[in-house]
């Protein structure tokens, strides 16, 4: 069997540590990262140096044009919506936040699988492989955390959105291989991710999770705050808040 | 009730007359028209002018970059892939055809469902609509022809994709809106449409299907094939090839 593999990565903890664990697993790996209109660049440096740190192919894509299309959002537009702090009405477990980007995973996995469907057909219809042999995964890292919050990271979804892009692709409909998206870290707390990063030796100092782009982590925003409460809980230094 | 919608517009005969049809059933329709690294760009000139014509306002975004992604392709890789002429093999109704982008209605549909949730997110959470009043569609125009051949122009596809979108939106996990996607001439003929943009008094001269980009309709591929086909059947004249 022949694994074709993506990983959706963002230059995050959670992001990094199921790359370090997919390039386990899987032998033709790209970690794909997308520039959306992140209100800063530096999660997509991170998301370079894992790539590099991990020997893993990386693919930069911009598509920081969803700014004009999923722009009900703190992520695509914080002047408008301003990144909440640790405040009761935006915080995660509460209602869906307003740094919910809408349909945000739904263009990622379309994306992915559809670099992901190229290079099969191509390995199929130009170099020969038995479709029989070949398998087509999608690493993603939603978590306990995120599918409390988001719609989109929750099983439910990945679910659904398995069986659309299968009968929307020709691997599945003509050669009857169907996507596999992995989630394997959709069940633990930040307590947990961090232990798998360290196990697996994931570059901790290279990721970034802080919505902003200062020179260090700001510990106000919703997503240092649980990263540093992850670590705390798991007994582990975080190398970046050193 | 107050309906939202977006109508994918290539500038074929097909999606503007699916465009003129949803011009009659709601009133806040933006349409939407890709610039994917088409051979050619006459298409998008055509999509414009549509518009205009039906009074409708549009959007265009420049998703060129899935060149990089969705590479399999004669569409996106023409210099790879030669869009085929009228020859068995590679003619629609056989096999999946090389015209086939991978995943491409998937990444459509989820950019579409995109925009349509940050309007009505908008509608909702700014301007104060009810939720139970608003109605989320996307009017798009796959048809006989096309869903013979292509994997993400069948019903089971949009059946599939609408659950996935509504499982991974604000709109419907909070709110209880469900994307609704139409597909009015998805059991049309060729022959069926050319009636039904006569009788919506569509511009067809406005009109673009062929495959290349040349002055006229090069009558050679596939697409130009079936429309005049269409034509033909329905006994009326394409303004466009006179």
């Amino acid at each position: 069997m022949v694994s074709y593999a993506v990983t959706l990565l963002s230059g995050g903890l959670d992001s990094s540590t199921v790359t370090a664990l997919a390039k386990n697993e899987v032998s033709n790996l790209t970690a794909l990262t997308f520039h959306y209109g992140q209100s800063h660049s530096k999660e997509i440096d991170c998301a370079k140096a894992i790539s590099k740190s991990l020997k893993v192919e990386h693919t930069l894509l911009d598509i920081s044009f969803i700014e004009k299309i999923s722009w009900y959002s703190a992520l695509t537009n914080p002047e408008k919506f301003p990144i909440p702090t640790n405040s009761e009405k935006n915080q995660i477990g509460f209602n869906i936040p307003i740094t919910y980007v809408p349909l945000r995973n739904t263009i990622f996995i379309s994306l992915a699988a559809s670099l992901l469907e190229s290079n099969i057909l191509n390995s199929i219809e130009i170099n020969g492989a038995n479709p029989d042999d070949v398998e087509a995964i999608i690493y993603m890292a939603p978590n306990f955390i995120d599918y409390s919050g988001y719609p989109d990271c929750r099983p439910e979804f990945y679910e659904q959105i398995s069986k659309a892009i299968n009968q929307g692709s020709k691997i599945y409909t003509e050669y009857g291989i169907p996507f596999n998206i992995k989630t394997p870290i959709i069940d633990f707390t930040k307590a947990d991710i961090a232990k798998l990063a360290y196990k697996l030796s994931v570059p901790l100092e290279k990721t970034w999770s802080c919505y902003r782009g200062t020179d260090k982590p700001c510990q106000e925003c919703d997503s240092c705050i649980l990263r540093a409460k992850g670590f705390k809980e798991a007994n582990l230094i975080d190398p970046l808040c050193e």
